[in-house]
């Protein structure tokens, strides 16, 4: 029996990949798709909407969701009214709309996610790295980007820092006596650690998170190459979320 | 109020590194030293005995045991049997004699710990290359030691390998018509994924377990350069199993 | 004054990468585009051609060739009778001919490039690699690459070896009692030393040579992504041969 | 034939390790001892002399030199004036000492090195760094070292950067608009590029030189575990002056 899954957003970029994510997936069966902008009645015979209104009673158990934060709330809402687990990427909910659609979600018994990030292998980096540091205080964070990328540290490398700043014991490294000779060598500062960023052409999004103790090291290294690396996290979402009786925030609750 | 500690073996390598982590750390207080190849009557004002016999009644709360094989299962009762948690280093426990210790230990409503494996650096990684691998079953192992070095892989390659088969979904990785025109490139077979063995001059032990999924990478690894790294692992330890009501075997049940 | 370039094979993948190449670089001009499959007769006000022989006595300084193994050497002394220097990316070519081409060039006092890798990065490893040998003959070669690749190890590891056996002094590596406990974890034999390849969903083409020696180790790794890292090669090529006044086989000749 | 060797400071660490390569050398043969400071008569058999006029005259070839900066001018000059070709790892010398003491080997006929680094594996990162740098322009510099160390960044990371300085094309690397939101996270510039500086317990000296270009990238690093690493060049020092006829400075002119 596979998953039937709705795709609202579909002719955006992330939308699209699903779409190919979900058809080369026997577990998987597309069901409908959805997005204001097309033209086209159906795709490969799949009936294709451009108002989600029409979608209300249709047969499905999921809804991803990749459209825009105006629309994201009034449509995971709306997914989870219809008995649609919903697997959220759209960006921009407040915490109170997450919360209330956590309350739904538990009102209807139906799982779902809404995750701003669905790079499992990311999410295994930081979950790793906040371990890891509540027995190897002393880390370093260098974060590896193309130079075309404007902020320094990555938003990647300061949610890991707040991560490891949760659960790390507080404690400034390094000499108490060390002098920069050229300013910034040592990096950023991030509650007694520090965060290096590189930025090379070649280069597309990469993280090591380094740990030393006395007498071994150990190192933490992701490297995305592809938004299509989103896509396995997005899969096992919809795996997940036909599984459960309440929404998620956050793929790492379902690692 | 520091934990007071007993040091069985303090004439080895990993004994008398044990007596100086605990010198060296408040919190612990070294409260007696035991050894038959002892002939100093006390070390630093700490008293030095050769039969474990004159410790019955002793007023301490941990047995840190680094002794011999052959006499490792009777000092762990010893210790247990005389209200000391114990945290033994020493191998060559049977099954049989490891449930023994556990029952005796719950009786005793004490904490304990053996470990085949103290450096908390090594454990991490296998923990967290099997969680991985969970996600990303694509993975491969590099291990690299020095040249001195007899066997590949190493004992704690094929540990590591044998965590993961315990989760990872059984895959045979590889090109299927794939060819080595030189015999052994592609590594030793494990069921599906591959081990590398590298022996240089100056490395000491190191290892890496690589996973690989479409657009991404996770990399992790674990140097080791000296014994002392083993320390961290005996002193979180000490200061578990007094907090406990029964014996564990493996530093993993303690992170 | 910008350099007047010919593109022999524009309609192939090296051919048209090539062009894009060449119209964003100032220094360069691109004067025609020859292939016996085009149809169009010009590409952004270049002329286009279909025969060779068209362009006898055509004003330009480079013939950048990326045709087929039957044509590049006619393609090639083509070139060099008409006064373009030869930038040759084909393949193909034996050694009488590449000897015959050498001479030609030289009697038309003309620069020119065969090279069968125009990866810089590549050759660069290569070069250092072999000079690196002389002082720490304790090597190791892993290469990585995605897990479609059928041969192993990969060809580029394999010439790499071939120019470190070249100057590095015979040596058998590893323990002299050494045992696999799992065939092949030591990897390919090489000339003493030991060559690892690794295969994975997500990489790309990827090598290190590991070096040891008493108390140091020396690191060298390219990673390739994408043809478009060939280009730099071409470009070089391009602005050296019109400097020279012979062909030379090998972009390392260049650097 | 052996070489016959005189070691000056022969009590201090660099001393003493150079004393114990040269007994483990079949090739070369430990002549004299010279330090100030011993009070012996001889070492396994080897006569020791406080006082450098005592070995006027005496059967030697080469004078390895790890004395105080303010003999060290001295004693190179004694060992040229009495034949002996010196080898010399004391630091302090001025530019016009060099000059003169260079002036003196020609005249003598004798070969020399005055080196302020003997790691060969570091003085062989420098060199492809720096050539690599001609044909990729963007890179960054990572060093890591024990968290001990006062300066950031590290002296060796300073001069590798002076050395790609000189054959680099200038370029500010880097988005235009770039934008630090942790101050320091882009590291130190230096001459358009970055250097990082890592500081953890367990680190030694590590430095990483990461090249990036369009679909490629390169990366060299050199790992230093331990003093017994500056002796291959102190041994490739010693085989290399008695062949030649005029001192150098720098190990890297012996490469």
């Amino acid at each position: 029996m596979s998953i039937k899954v709705i795709v609202a957003g579909f002719k955006g970029k992330m939308g699209s990949t699903a779409v190919n994510m979900i058809q080369g997936d026997s577990d998987l069966e597309l069901a409908a798709l959805l997005d204001p902008f097309a033209t086209e009645a159906e795709v490969d015979g799949v009936p294709v909407f451009t108002d989600k209104a029409a979608l209300s009673g249709f047969d499905a158990d999921v809804w991803v969701d990749f459209t825009m934060p105006a629309v994201a709330y009034e449509n995971t809402r709306f997914a989870l009214e219809n008995g649609f687990a919903p697997v959220v990427g759209t960006t921009g909910f407040s915490e109170s709309q997450i919360a209330e659609l956590i309350d739904l979600s538990a009102q209807k018994k139906l799982g779902g996610l809404i995750a701003p990030n669905f790079a499992i292998g990311a999410i295994l980096l930081m979950e790793f790295a906040a371990k890891a540091s509540k027995y190897f205080p002393d880390l370093e964070i260098i974060e590896l980007h193309h130079d075309k990328k404007k902020d320094a540290p990555s938003g990647t490398a300061v949610k890991t820092a707040e991560l490891i700043r949760e659960v790390r014991q507080a404690k400034k490294q390094g000499a108490e006596d060390e002098v920069e000779t050229l300013a910034g060598a040592r990096g950023a500062e991030f509650d007694g650690f520090r965060i290096h960023s590189v930025r090379l052409p070649g280069l597309v999004a990469h993280q090591e998170v380094i740990f030393g103790a006395q007498g071994e090291g150990l190192t933490l290294r992701h490297d995305s190459y592809d938004r299509v690396s989103f896509m396995s996290g997005v899969n096992l979402g919809i795996k997940e979320v036909v599984k459960r009786d309440q929404l998620v925030y956050g793929l790492e609750k379902l690692l």
